[in-house]
């Protein structure tokens, strides 16, 4: 069988072993959901950047840039952190840099994994369908806010575990993994009013990205999976055919 | 109103701002039960040192020590890690040098906060009370495993979060409270069979100490409450008369 742990933010992930596993990152507010809608459009390529020092070099070469910080586009920055902005419109076919306040530093931390995709609640089910596919051990990294758990990752985390575990293909022993999925088991039963109690909800809230929020927490509208390839994320097309 | 947070990790430490805070220190398994028995048992003085040389150097001076690695007692110690074995015949009117694999250490780390106190699932609701009675903001602090997060730490935060929640002294914004309490609303249906899923309750069981999980989660067996002063725990005799 295979194993599922959860790691609830990357300051922790010293505490796990990577050898041959496939890393899942979550960033539900809202790196990771930001770019399953990005592929959901149809971006061809995503360049995730640690810093916005790295962003704006990349803007100097001409490639069009994500980046917001505290809730706002930064002023070199071609798109802020809205999900509503990246429209096939937008983004069809384009490569785009992107740097977040905590996912995409999260996503650089683990590059030298043996697989890592990309997970939100958007594509919940596409992910946990990849994930039974590839048949590894599978360590799912929560983004956390500055470094310190937070609730929406783990309440992602326990929705995949729960997926993942309905199959005996998939085992665990890890307390934050079945942490994950209790709480999970409490705000399923009415996960809009639940996500109210956040810290995120009322600091989104205060930034009057409300709308934002109910986006996030959407499960299943795309099949689409994303996984990192070199040091790019792209669609994994060869999954959906 | 004065707040609650919670920390599940001493490496998240860093992520709070410990000032003018009260800190209360979770090891569920073992070390704050085990101070807390102690004390119930008429313990003078407690001192916790970080590391085997540290209780090592202690006994040569003379000093009784507590020590374990591994639930194994090392083998200058006087005693093991059971709290089986610190009985009012042995300990009564003492001190004692202890130290154990994970709480200790996080005693230590949390010196210099304004207060800095023991509690376990045995003195739950007296650990309350003094907290309720100092009426500064707190912070529980889980000692985790390995410092990673733990189950059995993250409960009690949660019990004692939820019991000074109850009154309008207290109030949170902190994910890690939240989640805490959410856990502890799951658990306490059935605590005990609760407990046999997490990680502990398989390496305690493996270890020949299935015993000691039990006597872990008894709640409110003592209204002793411990604290540090200077560089030593004590029983906060004054609170009790």
């Amino acid at each position: 069988m295979k194993t599922v742990e959860v790691c609830f933010t990357p300051e922790l992930l010293g505490k796990f072993n990577l050898n041959n596993k496939m890393v899942v990152i979550v960033d539900i507010l809202r790196a990771t959901t930001i770019i399953t809608t990005m592929f959901k459009n149809g971006l061809d390529k995503l360049i995730p950047v640690n810093n916005l020092n790295e962003a704006k070099k990349y803007k100097e070469k001409g490639f069009l840039v994500a980046a917001e910080r505290n809730g706002v586009k930064v002023d070199f920055a071609d798109f802020n952190n809205s999900p509503y902005v990246f429209t096939e419109e937008n983004i069809k076919g384009k490569t785009l840099v992107y740097s977040s306040t905590n996912g995409t530093n999260t996503i650089n931390s683990v590059k030298n994994a043996k697989q890592v995709i990309i997970a939100s609640f958007l594509n919940l089910s596409a992910v946990a369908k990849y994930i039974k596919k590839e048949n590894n051990d599978v360590l799912l990294l929560c983004s956390g806010w500055q470094g310190n758990f937070c609730t929406e990752d783990a309440l992602f985390s326990g929705a995949l575990s729960e997926e993942l575990l309905t199959t005996r293909q998939f085992t665990t022993n890890c307390d934050s993994a079945m942490a994950a999925m209790d709480l999970w088991s409490v705000a399923k039963k009415d996960i809009l009013a639940y996500i109210k109690t956040i810290y995120q909800y009322q600091r989104l809230t205060r930034l009057g990205l409300k709308s934002i929020i109910d986006y996030c927490f959407q499960i299943d509208t795309t099949q689409v999976v994303v996984l990192l390839k070199d040091n790019y994320l792209v669609e994994q097309k060869s999954f959906l055919k």
